[in-house]
């Protein structure tokens, strides 16, 4: 795969919000309906049905949401297009589908929505509380026992840096290893609702819900903090905690140094 | 009606959250499923089938969502009761709908949860951005023009404190008169949201969606702020703005000099 779009092709990059529960995820699946699929197939109402390809920044798993993920969408070269009409047309197509284009605008040359990524950033939200959700099924993790935040902070402070993040790992995950740098790891409060936000210049499949479920365990203080760092040092996936529920997770913004949307 | 709970019955206060999208309303109705339908049959698997009924703060529209609603439950006498039961059963009887109860604690002497409270207070959600809403749909009112909410809040303004509020009621309205106190009416922008927060010893029947609607009409500059005036001194609903949709409103909390959920 090259970085830069091919000759005769018009790149577009977008930011998208999506509410990921009726999807398979973002990449195309035989097993059901993605998100990319349906953005693909919006986007071909403004080529007279040729065919639009796309490159996502992230591919989240089904169930996990998105206020701001960015991916390109390379049109054949003819097409006219313009950063209203993308964002417009490409979700009035996606209607009714819970899938909305915040922003289009065309790609800075040698941009790609994956490859130029500095960082992507992450919300997890537990609804810590002991009702159930009503308004915020399907968003949230519900936890019912009161969780100790601070001590959450101190087992995520031994995953900050540069590590081998085996052990936070998915068996299916296909990054050529498991080296990653967490920039930011945080665990905030406001009323019922605990924040994990997390940032990185990549992350491993799974790894952020990996992290959360392994928290959640220091926040319920069955785990003691240090735990957090022998699991890491273990570099086996059976020494973390387990895997989080897809709900809670959102992927919230993406960074570029050349960020195309700038007006 | 009177106000204190009637001999032989053992009356509990409960707080409530709830998607307000599925029903047609708190209010029981033959055209379609209620919240308070869904409450008093949960609660009936705690008195082996015998009647419960129920008394709400705030009789919502149908769309209009609860993060915080008080409505009172009549047990007969003998049923075994506790706070944790209560609120636990009822909530997993109400499983798998979007209702969920927050709280639940046996009422004071003489308490009654619409007669008793002092104050309700409502939040109105505005998206106020181009791209239609993905996760918030039903839970807002998307407005694509940039709203100024400089000139609501002047027009606002004039709402506030004691008025017959004739024209922001609907005509179905039961009440006795129009008259009512608004102790707050605030706009406020958070990024692409802008909220309506009201509160009042009590409401009319639409009178926070039509304040909204006249509200917006000043936000797009289509009325100057002065006009809200105009339009409240008319008595005259047709004077007034439009409805907003059920979608952003959300009764937030009811206050009480008695509160039942103090520990």
């Amino acid at each position: 795969m090259t970085d830069a779009a091919p000759p005769g092709i018009s790149r577009w990059a977008i930011r998208i919000e999506f509410d990921g529960r009726p999807y398979v995820g973002w990449q195309r699946q035989k097993s059901g309906l993605s998100v990319q699929q349906l953005i693909e197939e919006a986007a071909e109402h403004l080529t007279q049905g040729r065919k639009v390809s796309s490159v996502t920044a992230g591919r989240t798993d089904s169930g996990v949401h998105a206020a701001g993920l960015v991916a390109h969408l390379d049109f054949p070269d003819d097409a006219p297009l313009s950063r209203k009409a993308v964002r417009d047309a490409i979700g009035y197509h996606l209607k009714p589908h819970p899938i909305s284009i915040l922003e289009a605008a065309p790609a800075p040359e040698g941009w790609n929505a994956r490859f130029s990524a500095t960082w992507r950033r992450y919300r997890y939200t537990i609804l810590n509380r002991p009702a159930r959700p009503a308004m915020q099924e399907g968003f949230v993790w519900h936890i019912r026992a009161p969780l100790d935040i601070e001590a959450m902070q101190e087992g995520a402070n031994h995953l900050l840096g540069g590590h081998d993040f085996t052990s936070f790992r998915a068996a299916a995950c296909q990054a050529r290893d498991a080296l990653r740098t967490l920039d930011e790891l945080t665990i905030t409060r406001s009323g019922e609702y605990v924040y994990v936000d997390v940032q990185a210049r990549s992350f491993l499949h799974h790894q952020v819900r990996n992290m959360v479920g392994t928290l959640a365990l220091v926040g319920h203080h069955q785990w003691h903090p240090d735990r957090v760092k022998e699991a890491l040092e273990a570099r086996d996936r059976c020494k973390a905690g387990p895997t989080a529920p897809p709900d809670g997770l959102c992927l919230m913004d993406v960074g570029y140094p050349d960020n195309p949307f700038q007006p």
